[in-house]
């Protein structure tokens, strides 16, 4: 397996990866820089609904590899997306009820490589994150997966609400980890299922939280304040592997 | 908090943090020094019972951020170590069976610090590792522990299979965490215990294993190998949690 961490600079690569049909994680463009070919650029930034954020050209030419940016550098995901579709239908082509993990703003490539990690080997469907503040599917990323990235099924959205929404109408439910939800082994986690896990130091967001039908709590027996958030997925996901085993 | 990496380097340096019972985690000499205060490190080192690496001038020059070694270089721990015997007393004056996590030569010291960090929330009384081939309480894995080292006892020895075997005689019975093992949920994992967690890559070693009573499996239900470690750790921490709550 290779993993490329694909930092694309210049005007032409980068709106030939665009035009290849790539997916774009972010986009800097340098401020005040509007000709044609810049304007091109933002047009499928657009259509792609990419995260674009404008720069000084100092800060360009600081992570510039080339030193030939030419106002523009992307940073390509080093794998591709799947869609939400994908991973229903990989549920239903198992013959078991969807359970999907939905990551509320994990920053961390590593946590969120782990995170797939478990995902597979607990035996859910896919992984949704969403576009922005978010770690995306980086070299790094697929590395902490360990090969998990090839199997299950990862979905960049614009808005998790959103996507939660759509997942209800079509028979999910939601429980988020929190610390002041009901002890988890106390719910029932069967049926399809999506599993909310929320930012390394914020937690679920309050929008989103409220879109969950259940808080579940991890048992905290210590002096600290939370589990790293790839071990409390990690644990929340099992608690579901139990439930649906017993 | 503060997390100092405590690289110690010249004869003075070293030979006084062994005299103040600093814990000294590795050692490294230059070959070929047996001088008057070469001699007297070495000696202190082996009451310590410290890990010596012989090796090139080449080498401490490059590890070597004074240029002044003078022939040594020591790692002394961020952290100070426990005994075994702190740990048993943490459970008594808590009134609890003793819950120990043993790591079977875990490297990563990011995963030694989560591990810390999950033994302290599942109310594990403390962690033991082994002296060799293990990360050891660098500042990395300090502040991996998210501040659980200051709670949660660790205690560092020659020989696993030697602990375990006093352990039993304290009544504490063995599971390790491998993939051949018994399903956890079918387990009783009740009761004084303690969890063997394996290397990142080889798992558990097999004299380590054979002192085990059992061996618990997580249930894998995906297409990759094995779980990172610490979520490995987390998971079967949280079935003890469980059972034990039940």
């Amino acid at each position: 397996m290779r993993y490329e961490e694909l930092t694309l600079e210049g005007r032409n690569a980068v709106l030939e990866a665009y035009r290849a049909g790539k997916t774009i994680d972010r986009l800097y463009v340098q401020k005040g820089c509007q000709d044609g070919p810049v304007n091109s650029i933002l047009r499928e930034a657009r259509r792609q609904d990419t995260v674009v954020s404008f720069v000084a050209k100092e800060r360009l030419d600081q992570m510039s590899e080339t030193g030939k940016h030419q106002g523009v550098i992307a940073h390509a995901a080093a794998y591709e997306y799947a869609e939400v579709r994908d991973i229903l239908k990989l549920a239903e082509e198992k013959g078991e009820p969807p359970f999907i993990l939905l990551l509320d703003n994990v920053e961390d490539p590593h946590n969120l490589g782990a995170i797939i990690r478990t995902a597979n080997l607990a035996g859910a469907h896919g992984v949704i994150i969403p576009k922005r503040r978010a770690a995306g599917l980086t070299a790094t990323a697929a590395k902490a997966s360990a090969g998990a990235l090839h199997y299950t099924p990862v979905a960049k959205v614009t808005n998790l609400c959103v996507t939660i929404e759509e997942l209800k109408k079509q028979g999910l439910w939601f429980v988020c980890a929190d610390m002041d939800g009901t002890v988890m082994y106390d719910l029932d986690l069967k049926g399809p299922v999506g599993l909310v896990i929320g930012n390394e130091g914020e937690g679920v967001s309050r929008l989103v939280r409220e879109k969950c039908d259940y808080v579940a709590a991890i048992p905290m027996k210590g002096d600290i304040d939370s589990l790293n958030v790839s071990v409390a997925a990690g644990v929340m996901s099992y608690e579901i592997v139990r439930q649906r085993m017993g």
